[in-house]
């Protein structure tokens, strides 16, 4: 997507020295656009870690160049697989930085030492580009969505989308998820509003969503996390639609922290709560979300203080709580599969059961 | 309640000029304890429409030495008449408010200008020691319910507690509401721990809830207002208790912003949902809480900024937003009764219906 009016990738490869790494420092948006050089698998696993890449799909396609990266170090059996495992545990909730991880080791433990950077840097640009083309596909189904929605509106009614956390361009390779549908919709010239969570502790909506909607045109309004609700039972959402981390066979959606709140208010107010994932999200060998998926627990510093542009234009922090009170700091929750109207891939849309996540991929 | 020691307030008379007011400035808690003094009616609604002081009792009680220095400059007819609207206008939602400047309004007409000032120190006293009363009562009633959980626990075992904003002794004039219980428990030996919401967006949670709970001892641990489903999900959470701002005569319930999503929350977990209320907050001119409570629109910047304590130690705030992003700040929301498991009034528990209010309330 473009960036004033030049297109990005939110990872790329340096086209002068063909191997490192560049990547936008996510923590510094959106008062600043950093764009950092990455040379080792450490940084690679730095930025992981410390959130200056996120969103589940980029954090996969990053730590498969950080496999490449590793093995231009050393590209033994041994050192491959410790460096494998390394990159895998610097976030322990998205499965596809686990799915990226295994899908290079599979396709290089083949391949000969002295071959596999090469193979490496390629096998990590088809995820890339897999995964634009995934978030297209699912931009397009989630357009008719929206299409749909737009006839039951009078003609040019403004059609009111909320979305929780950042699920957009920034957060895969290319288009979003949860946003692409958004952006197709807007750039064919429906008139389409988001309101933007901001989704607390990392302000990742207030930070990410609404400089991504508003680096694109999109009309979109941020509010607390706690206002959806109110504005559901006010008619005035529409349509959720959100991104996932790991998306159970069952059609359990664990996503950022507050995610199921909203899925409880959707309900409650008949409003359609759709999730948007390509489908290397979908774990199948987890029935039960809730009890399942193992839930990251973050630093109790990213509730205790906020982080933002301070009044002389340095981003800073503030602290918000007395000290001495301690903090919890859940990262993030699982919105069981009966609060979910449906779930959008890149085949298509389905109900979110075992049954209909069959139906679209049945070579599982 | 007590700060290191000494028993407070949260609204007092001056004790040496026998007309002066003071308040905590709760804008600055919990950095700061800063006690204001007020000499005017425009200092007292500045006071109010700032949240120097906020908290539906408390504003009331305020509001009613409000109306007693403006006698102070003007005690005829019309001025009273003038000045109490003008103080009953600061703030829209609570019924406190109005209900104190009504209260002092029918006490006050009938007395003669010239006897006017000294019957609004005592009635606006009388309005305060009332409020404490009722809030020890509340306490009392409540405790009760606390107590029936500790029994269904194994012998010691931590109670948790969640509570939203704060209805605490600084939100009132003395106990406070939705505390109070909580404050009885911990006194008298029960293993009380609560999740503190951090309420954005103007965090009264994190900076004061967590600042009472933790000058007075108990047990807390302050969290996003994302993540109370996920820890009700997961068994964390024996009982939600929160304030109000107003109540319907149905038992619909407006609070603060968010309320509504932890109540859905709280059914689906088969968590008890407790709202904690003196009498006076009871509407009983309204019946449908969403649709016929208006919802007071706060500054989009309460939004787009967090204040805090900088890293230098200096209370400031943070932009979180993209400049050229515009936010909406809906102030509150309004849980339907049929998620409300009952409601703890000074003069006992009722469910959230007009039957239980009416038993509780027969002269109404």
């Amino acid at each position: 997507m473009k960036i004033n009016g030049t297109p990005y990738r939110s990872v790329w490869v340096n086209e002068k020295d063909g191997w490192s790494i560049h990547i936008f420092d996510q923590t510094r948006l959106p008062f600043s656009l950093d764009i950092l050089r990455l040379t080792t698998q450490q940084e690679v696993a730095h930025a992981i870690s410390t959130m200056q890449v996120r969103g589940a799909p980029l954090i996969g396609a990053v730590a498969a160049y950080g496999l490449a990266l590793a093995l231009r170090q050393d590209a033994s059996n041994a050192a491959m697989e410790d460096n494998a495992a390394m990159l895998a545990a610097t976030r322990p909730t998205a499965v596809n930085l686990r799915w990226a991880i295994d899908r290079m080791l599979n396709h290089l433990r083949p391949v000969a030492p002295q071959e596999r950077v090469a193979a490496a840097y390629a096998e990590a640009g088809r995820i890339c580009d897999e995964d634009a083309a995934q978030n297209e596909a699912i931009g397009r189904h989630g357009l008719a969505l929206i299409r749909e929605l737009a006839k039951n509106l009078p003609a040019g009614a403004q059609i009111n989308l909320l979305t929780h956390c950042n699920a957009g361009w920034i957060a895969t390779v290319d288009w979003g998820t949860a946003l692409a549908p958004i952006y197709m919709a807007h750039d064919e010239g429906l008139n389409v509003h988001v309101w933007v969570d901001e989704t607390r502790p990392r302000n990742q909506g207030a930070a990410l969503t609404a400089w991504e909607l508003g680096s694109h045109g999109v009309p979109h309004t941020v509010i607390a996390d706690n206002a959806g609700g109110h504005l559901m039972q006010h008619g005035q959402v529409d349509l959720v639609i959100v991104g996932t981390d790991r998306v159970t066979r069952t059609g359990d959606v664990a996503n950022k922290i507050g995610t199921y709140l909203k899925a409880l208010a959707a309900q409650d107010n008949n409003v359609p709560f759709w999730v948007a994932l390509p489908s290397t999200t979908i774990d199948w060998t987890v029935a039960n979300g809730v009890t399942e998926i193992p839930i990251e627990e973050r630093a109790a510093s990213e509730i205790t203080h906020v982080a933002g542009r301070g009044e002389n234009g340095v981003q800073t922090r503030v602290q918000i709580t007395p000290d001495g009170s301690p903090a919890a700091n859940p990262a993030f929750d699982v919105t069981p599969a009966r609060l979910v109207t449906g779930l959008i891939t890149e085949r298509g849309c389905c109900p979110a059961t075992e049954a209909g996540l069959r139906t679209l991929f049945p070579e599982q």
